[in-house]
């Protein structure tokens, strides 16, 4: 089948997604991966742990698109009933996979924990199905090629599981249907920080709508906007021709923003720059909370740079710990420029690092007035080149706050990072 | 019609949702309200700005459901067309709605800014339907009562317009067509640690299998399992007194396991046991780097039991911070049951609080041995009551073991404050 007109339709099985109790976010992801290479999404349905209603869901899906993809009722227990679904809709039994048990009892062997008999129900599939490796559980995926050529994928409805089985198996395969024997797709996804989705689009709106291949299509994160650009090619490196023009233009406009590529996220390109430069750095939260360092230490490898951090919620900790003069607060407050400069220059020295980060802000919803209200946070850098501090407010609810002023405060470091780099060359 | 069997159908507009820049929200918000007032909901679609595949879309759904609502696509540009689309669908034309003009009208009179043609068109109703006041927003919701007396009902995207519109109109109005019969659906989630999903079916099993009113119907978290116990009563009161006792049957069999209500996580029952009994608590982390911290600092009002804490990742940070005597570490290693327990007091001694917790091991992906894998975690806490060690081992990957152990450690922080306040009575 022609690739630019491969359809998919989406499912999302789970009483759950109806009764409100869950966002769905899986829906997001497949709908974002799916764009990204090509495929178009017309339907996204959400339903209960109902037989007959998947069943109804999947054969009519099947109808409208090339590839139906369904999200949740993999687990083990009986209200798990989308393989049962499936099978029914496309009248086939349920049939043990060998392969698929196989995987199962490998991983409670290195789980170390008895299997039960409901694990084993996630090892039978409809007749002709295949399993689809599942890295990160129990439950295998499940891809039914239907005689007419149109599949059936069927994935948990965990996200990390979803999302593990998505790459490593259904992303390669749809894009080997669709390319066939002659061509690939390929993208790359630059991302950015510190610039508004609809002011990406106002800034590269004439690039959006003259695309076509390679295409461009801006996504918003947390905080941050990605650019994923896509080609259809005979060869990566074919691909990577068309797209390099592309990715010239993007950054000639917007390159102040850019940060990183693909899905090495803000912490990972300041460990990868910490690390290059050999420097060490200590975090002093207090809004934060720990999130920086947690942050930072999601990396692996991390023991390289990151040496200590300390959370002092307390003025009392501030004091004791990064040893600042109880004055400072009294005079400025917690939340102060100069509360924050004293943090990232106490902790250095607490630490003996390079690089000292302090961060004070009103996380909320309590806490806030006129002139410091919720939302408002200041983030300090120490170094051998000087200190700084950056002011900065940020809407949302507590978490949120807590989020955009990590990420703040990580893209303050890289740019530090960049700079202090290039001053000693 | 009576109200236990009214249904509705949420079809949920905007290409943007099709292409994963934006996480719907609002359907969640719209299944947990309808769900409180006892309308059934079996499916939630999402499409995009099509009027044709809406139009088709709305016809199926009246088909399917007493009362369907669309959220999107009632905004000023040309590719808002859901109002168009359900005009389309049953055959209506669009007519001025001067009571929606004037409406329009004064909203941008009292934002002071001038009216565009594109407004206008929001005042253009399918022939027979009535606008829903929106106070949020210039976009009124519209409501389209069909001859069979099903009900049409759109509201605009924007979330706070859409909730804005549903409470003020939409639940009123469903209520009013519910005259009489006021029965009502009420729920109740119970949360469980350290069972697995399947582990726990097998133990209620035949409670899930005779379930009728009230429901039962268990699901996985991250690291948890929950189990919903839903009832069809005629009051709340009523709808208790069903759960009551279902609610005792799973206690008395995996009330071990149990641990709160609802929407509070882990850290939120951890920090209303900590509130309670007044007591402080400083935590010291190395494998977590900062998650534990975080995740506890994330419940509003957490300054009033968290102190501060240290994230001693280096050897370095836990001899200097904590204290640890360096042949500690020497003999036994950094991943060690003795390093642990000598962390948790080490920050309970440098933080002055009623408790210390101290969590040491090996995140991965590097840093395991055959003696001490990856996934190994030692839990230390320490208390007036004396000192306490868990040894764990966890699958999955670098995050995942994050994850896991901080849940553990607050768990563990969970039984201890239950354990020791009976102590004292």
């Amino acid at each position: 089948m022609a690739w630019a007109n491969m359809i998919a339709e989406l499912i999302m099985v789970g009483t759950e997604l109806l009764l409100g109790e869950v966002i769905d976010t899986n829906s997001a992801y497949l709908a974002e991966r799916l764009a990204a290479i090509g495929v178009d999404l017309f339907y996204v349905t959400k339903v209960g742990d109902n037989q007959g209603r998947i069943a109804r869901l999947v054969k009519e899906a099947r109808q409208r698109a090339d590839v139906v993809i369904t999200s949740g009722g993999l687990g083990p227990t009986v209200d798990d009933l989308t393989k049962e679904a499936v099978a029914e809709a496309f009248e086939l039994d349920l049939v043990l996979c060998a392969e698929a048990l196989g995987a199962i009892e490998a991983r409670f062997q290195c789980m170390q924990v008895p299997m039960s008999d409901n694990n084993r129900r996630q090892a039978y599939l409809p007749r002709g199905a295949k399993p689809l490796p599942n890295p990160k559980g129990t439950a295998p995926g499940v891809l039914l090629e239907l005689a007419d050529g149109k599949a059936i994928i069927m994935l948990p409805g965990v996200p990390v599981e979803l999302e593990a089985i998505m790459e490593g198996s259904v992303i390669p395969y749809l894009a080997q249907r669709a390319a066939g024997d002659n061509g690939i797709i390929f993208s790359r996804v630059l991302r950015f920080y510190g610039l508004g989705e609809s002011n990406l689009e106002n800034l590269i709106k004439d690039l959006l709508v003259a695309q076509t291949n390679p295409t461009i299509a801006p996504y918003a994160g947390s905080g941050e906007v990605r650019v994923r650009i896509t080609a259809k090619a005979s060869s990566e490196a074919e691909a990577t021709d068309l797209i390099a023009p592309v990715e010239g233009e993007l950054l000639d406009r917007i390159g102040e923003y850019f940060y990183g590529y693909g899905d090495a996220g803000m912490e990972s390109v300041v460990a990868n720059l910490l690390l290059a430069q050999d420097k060490t750095i200590a975090i002093a939260e207090s809004c934060t909370g720990g999130l920086v360092s947690n942050m930072l230490t999601n990396v692996p490898g991390s023991s390289g740079y990151y040496m200590q951090g300390a959370v002092t919620y307390s003025n009392l900790a501030k004091e004791a710990v990064l040893g600042l003069d109880s004055r400072l607060i009294e005079e400025y407050g917690a939340v102060s420029e100069q509360v924050a400069r004293a943090m990232a220059r106490g902790v250095r020295q607490w630490a003996n690092t390079d690089i000292g980060i302090g961060i004070t802000g009103i996380a909320g919803p309590g806490g806030g007035t006129d002139t410091k209200p919720v939302g408002l946070v200041y983030i300090g850098l120490s170094s051998a080149q000087g200190e700084l501090v950056q002011r900065r407010v940020f809407n949302g609810d507590r978490l949120q706050v807590k989020e955009r002023a990590a990420l703040a405060a990580l893209d303050m470091l890289r740019r530090h990072l960049i700079e202090s780099k290039t001053e000693k060359v």
